[in-house]
């Protein structure tokens, strides 16, 4: 069993590394670079190497340590091999069996969005839920979903992918997907910003959104201040997203949604626009479902991570 | 442990029963009407009498039983009780608590629509997988998801109901539901005679389907006789159904979708109207998601109630 566990969460340009103990409470939190060049050949053993470090500096014996958790952007399969991972030059890689040979200690691996699922049901937003689907809405749209406190990884490790839903018809800029009409088009940080522009330039009334750099925290801030373009912005982000997240609960009956990445910054103001869509559209018996913001931050892939380790071990 | 098991699917008009050995082989199958009459207070009482009369006409000792399981049609919480199921008359019904006490027997209970999905991966078209999404498509449409060898049932049993995933903006007729613009009004049986009638009323062109009375069956024995209206048709409902499975496969990524329901009785020609949708909206890497037919017919009910009970004695 041991009585630590390592939380890592692979980054494209860091690595986030946590020691835990098994109650999960952090001893200890780093970052290295994540070197990418040759493939991302030295990442792997980059990670070994400071955990390897950790312990010693830590003065544990091995038999100390439950395992090494490691959330990756990529698909990830039941064994641990990611399919691809372009953010860190990977081709298809098998994570766990390359890190339990480098490390000699029990490795867990799993998607970074579906991790972070993890880590904010047993430590943050979503805690005491056993039923969520974690959506974080960053640059694009990331998503994790738990059934009875278990990840849905997927058969092919695509589970959880619902900024690729397909939400409108007619749109005629593609997705970075290569898919027309994705869910992450319009409620990403960045589909913000172009909602934002759309209405913009549909009118010619004033707005502060014409006087500066238009964020999705902008837009937030300004319908704060009851801006009009700003609220009417945030009406077609609410609409579409809360008719994404109806959807998903008329499959899943899922207790709670949890709102994550940076758009989330904006706080519970959201959910006065995401919750009357979804209202509107999900079927009656999973009109219940709550919406929660997420609280771990950048923090949510080292306690999932860890947390991998745990439920495979106990 | 015990030799047998029994399982019972309750619908509104009969009482479908089976009884297994442990590897799920039939040793018997019957049926009993469904007495609705009195707020259906009758139908447990009734279903526990015929299971003991089958007991002594086996002369199997009551140790040799593991247990009852039954599909109901309604929402089942994770205590076994129903929330309502209007066809049988009942109000919340406490029903693997009533039938244990009736019975002596443990017993299980599930949504039959999603015991459907459990039959059908235990003994028919899902054979080999473990996640999976089932959909009936009857005179609605009903939903099963599979994952991991696990019914979801959702937090308020409400898990699966696919029929209801809203799918088309602007639709002026209500579903049964309440909402406007259900998978359910375009994709059941009910939906394609809906289709039909539009196409058929948009212009004056011979067909068929005008000949005769139109169902899902005329339609698709139709499409195969090359009539242009039939085609049409084909191609709005699989636009539809195409389109809402490919957004259930980006949030799970399941192995296999199992397509029943008396739809299904067309045969694999549907998959020929569902599959090029499906391909273009769905996630990248959820696209290689099969589509087989069911192959228990009315019979998933009882196998997939027997399954319930070996999933919770084993």
């Amino acid at each position: 069993m041991g009585n630590y566990v390592f939380g890592v969460d692979v980054g494209g340009t860091s690595v986030k590394m946590g020691l835990f103990n098994m109650e999960g409470m952090a001893v200890d939190k780093w970052e290295i670079p994540t070197r990418t060049e040759n493939g991302g050949e030295n990442i792997l053993p980059d990670i070994a190497e400071s955990i390897h470090e950790k312990i010693a500096e830590k003065q544990y014996s091995k038999e100390e340590i439950a395992g090494i958790g490691i959330a990756v952007p990529g698909p990830v399969n039941g064994a641990g091999v990611v399919n691809k991972a372009v953010n860190l030059g990977w081709d298809v890689t098998p994570v766990k069996e390359i890190m339990e040979k480098l490390s000699g200690l029990p490795t867990e691996v799993g998607n970074d969005a579906n991790v972070a699922a993890l880590g904010e049901m047993w430590k943050g937003g979503g805690k005491g839920y056993t039923s969520l689907v974690m959506v974080t809405l960053g640059t694009g749209i990331g998503g994790g979903v738990i059934v009875d406190g278990r990840l849905v990884t997927g058969v092919d490790g695509a589970g959880g992918e619902i900024g690729h839903m397909h939400i409108m018809d007619g749109e005629e800029e593609p997705c970075n997907c290569g898919c027309r009409g994705c869910l992450e088009q319009y409620g990403s940080a960045t589909g913000i910003v172009r909602l934002a522009g759309k209405v913009l330039a549909e009118s010619d009334e004033p707005s502060i959104l014409r006087e500066k750099e238009v964020t999705a925290k902008a837009v937030f801030d300004a319908v704060r201040e009851g801006d009009k373009a700003a609220q009417e912005t945030a009406e077609r982000f609410g609409e579409i997203l809360g008719k994404g997240l109806a959807m998903i609960a008329s499959v899943l009956n899922p207790a709670v949604f949890v709102i994550g990445g940076g758009v989330s910054k904006a706080g519970e103001i959201l959910f006065d626009y995401i919750r009357p869509p979804f209202e509107k559209y999900v079927f009656s018996g999973s009109r219940d479902a709550k919406f929660v913001l997420a609280t771990l931050g950048n923090d949510a892939g080292i306690y999932g991570a860890a947390k991998l380790v745990l439920d495979a071990v106990q």
